[in-house]
């Protein structure tokens, strides 16, 4: 879809042949089934040849965790995962900062194959190398829309805006509009823009119900198409 | 400060005097006032050469406005404005992307100086312009640590991992810690992390009576050198 995404950023790799029989031939790629954990270092460039890479941070809840109110358990805020996006085939993506949140990276579906290289490695493709670059000052303006809609102190605008931004970077055509070709659960939502797994699914029922999202085939987010086009004007 | 940055990404721009003599004399470079508006035209790459720049982002906020609750105002709600963040001296910043969210800019200190210039300038300067690529990077990670913060659902817990990452990666040391050079309204933070001007106010005094944020001279925010260290672990 990417109705919104200047065409310069959604190119695929031109030389991705050429990366992938490289890859392989030097064991610098693997694939993994869903949710199964990707292992990533800092310092290596990794970029989805096939499937999808969600990305998620634990946090340390430290404020919460001191305050001691026994309406807040310890356990559940130690656990607390962030889902932070996805990272689509073609795309690269990398680790860098880690404090005071662990960034992680999930196969989000089966079959989700990964390639890594150094940064140097990048020196004999410089066009490429380039590609990679604008890939992530691309995935950066998405990243900074995303904090806007987080910005919104009403959970059902942070939650229609954070689906908004999704579908339109990854959504898919169908007749009745776009829709997100990956599940994901009201958990997920829910750790994404700061609310919880029952009030994700009470507004997305209510999104329902105004007709700003819908559900396509087998419960994956769908958006129509005014929907999108009115945000376009 | 930059306790957590690597040193690769924190170093200033080596070619930094040419390119501001190149602005000066191509007239591409100008200072602004305090909050003044920074205009920004897609696909042209700025650099803040003196003070700081404000991103912020005006949001489209359509599924509350749909929703015609009598408790929402319709005013407040098209005003909502959310502070993305900022960027320092020697960093750069673009606008690509916009919408549904308008990004914009502002100088966030008097005497902000900015220039300006096309990616093609770049290539006059292909060191130089691996630099604002990696300065960009970088940018990205930060973003993706905010959102890991404000994926909490606690109010506080996204209130001290924002204060956190934003002294982290742009605060001054001094004897009790490090503390943010600029100043920022509680309205500023609360559109941040998706929670009013009111709520800030509280949960800053709950914060400081835990000792786990300070203020600095005339109400700077700062945070005492064992709670970064406490991150860092």
């Amino acid at each position: 879809m990417y109705p919104l995404t200047p065409s310069d950023y959604a190119r695929p790799f031109l030389t991705w042949q050429r990366i992938a029989d490289w890859a392989q031939k030097h064991y610098r790629s693997r694939t993994f089934s869903k949710d199964e954990r990707i292992p990533v270092r800092t310092g290596l460039l990794y970029l989805v040849e096939r499937g999808a890479v969600r990305l998620v941070s634990d946090a340390h809840v430290i404020a919460s965790q001191r305050s001691q109110e026994p309406s807040e358990s310890l356990a559940e805020a130690a656990n607390e995962e962030a889902f932070l996006g996805f990272v689509g085939a073609g795309q690269p993506f990398e680790i860098i900062a880690q404090s005071p949140f662990a960034l992680q990276s999930y196969a989000h579906v089966d079959q989700t194959s990964v390639l890594w290289m150094y940064w140097q490695d990048l020196d004999n493709w410089p066009h490429f190398r380039r590609e990679v670059l604008d890939a992530f000052r691309y995935q950066h303006q998405r990243k900074l829309l995303w904090l806007s809609t987080l910005g919104q102190r009403r959970t059902i605008d942070r939650l229609l805006g954070f689906l908004i931004l999704l579908i339109e970077e990854f959504g898919q055509p169908y007749e009745g509009g776009y829709y997100l070709p990956w599940s994901l659960t009201h958990a997920q939502i829910g750790s994404a823009i700061g609310s919880t797994r029952v009030t994700v699914t009470r507004l997305m029922g209510k999104l329902r119900q105004q007709g700003l999202i819908r559900l396509y085939k087998d419960g994956l987010l769908a958006i129509p198409a005014d929907i999108v086009q009115q945000q376009q004007a």
